[in-house]
């Protein structure tokens, strides 16, 4: 099928951090003819977005956007901020244009911004493109090609759906539909309980230096680096996911600390045999990744 | 200073896996004139490591080993198996024979080690090449290539520990010098407490997928992968490790719980400034690193 991104003619991208400066770059990239305009409050990133061609019009006020020529909105800002700024721009939307998000949580979210926002149609998407850096300073142009790309849409609306799944199937995207709430459990367990775990680790690595007065992190051997990378992703956006998704994240932080709990029990015992049981079965489920 | 890894004439590599045969590989790389014997249970190992041409002659017997012509002797099996390995090869041993491992725990095991092979000196040893993979069919030339590598010598033997220190610095790696008790903390910190979180992950997820017949495995995004990747490490060493390491693992254990609970217990209240503490505090340290 043509390229031809939806059929959206003009695009206003909310907030110019790594995720919306990346998806800017990916349609010049992957040649979409349309005008691409960005929203930030902060100036220096709209200046960033400019000077790297990203955007071909930058705005910090709602009120001087040329709303006439946007025909598709993508919220690209920490997700506790969606429904606030849903309130603010609806009075400006055209009739037929539909709005759109880059969150990792969506569930109940989801439906209510298509409340706030109908009659204009709301598509809940998320890329699963996760990168540990900030700010338009490290977009990239391919960081949605070829990732998988989980659309959540509610509602009937299927013509405006399917315009969103093109946009982003030409971006090169792999795109998949779930339920939003199945989508949030999904990820909470994942991709939030991770990062969870990995903020926590390294503040337990504080905790252990302070209590020993040896900087443990003199030492990042044994796979410590890696492990690791993900807690050095925004505290402001991962604040709003694990609010945002508290009941799925508290809930698998539980199963996780259940699961914690019986190895650390095994070692106290020195059961042998449970010990193994454990760690074999995680091998194998985790090989079965690769 | 020329290369001549320590002098050593003929070496005995004992246990044939992924460390031993990238030990064999990279001296046979680096130039190494001397002899490379092989010990291993399992004949079809031997028959890989002569087959790849690591080893000069293979052995699954100790009886059979021409001890005569051994001057260094490298364990390179599980950890808990090298006090009945010391205690089964001493009477074998040259006078002057070096003896030395490759185990990720050092601590009060290379006391008894040291104790129990007197007159001959032990050298314990610790190189931080860390992979997830098994078997001598994975072993890599250059895996200890530019590697930082720990000696944790006991008793004044200066002599012998320098050769050890030369063997390993000419085959590459970056030697340090390090109590072994301090060792054995700093390591269940970086690498043994990582390992028991990532196996533990892998472990809800199993749980969490059986909860809710839901196959979370089929979900890889998010960064979980890598997250999780030390969990493919073979399972009877990590299980040696845990052991051998007891009581720093079971408190570094013990102090992530801590941090992961005051984590849980912000999300929980919704305390947003205290997830942003958490979370800002570690991804400066996190950073830091890069």
């Amino acid at each position: 099928m043509e390229k031809d991104f939806g059929g959206f003619k003009g695009i206003l991208i909310i907030g110019l951090g790594i995720i919306g400066g990346s998806l800017a770059l990916a349609l010049r990239k992957e040649g979409y003819k349309g005008k691409i305009y960005g929203f930030d409050l902060n100036k220096n990133r709209i200046e960033k977005a400019l000077e790297l061609k990203a955007i071909d019009e930058g705005y910090d006020f709602y009120e001087m956007i040329p709303w006439e020529n946007i025909d598709f909105v993508v919220l690209s800002t920490p997700v506790k901020t969606f429904e606030s700024i849903a309130l603010k721009i609806k009075p400006f939307l055209k009739d037929d244009t539909v709005i759109s998000d880059v969150g990792s949580v969506k569930g109940d979210l989801v439906l209510r911004l298509y409340e706030i926002l109908k009659p204009h149609v709301f598509v809940g998407v998320h890329p699963i493109a996760g990168t540990e850096k900030e700010g338009i300073e490290n977009a990239k142009y391919d960081l949605f090609k070829n990732a998988r790309l989980i659309l959540t849409p509610v509602g009937e609306d299927r013509e405006k759906i399917e315009k969103v799944e093109k946009f982003w199937k030409d971006i090169g995207s792999k795109t998949e539909i779930m339920d939003p709430h199945l989508h949030d459990f999904v990820f909470a367990s994942v991709s939030h309980l991770p990062h969870a775990i990995a903020f926590a680790l390294v503040d337990s690595l504080i905790v252990l230096s302070k209590e020993t007065g040896i900087d443990l992190f003199k030492y990042p051997g044994g796979g410590f680096k890696d492990f690791t990378r993900i807690a050095a992703s925004s505290p402001t956006v991962w604040k709003d996911i694990f609010l945002e998704n508290k009941e799925n994240v508290l809930h698998t932080i539980d199963v996780f600390e259940k699961s914690l709990e019986r190895l650390k029990e095994a070692i106290k015992k020195e059961d042998e045999k449970e010990i193994l049981n454990i760690l074999s079965e995680s091998r194998e489920k985790r090989m079965s990744l690769d």
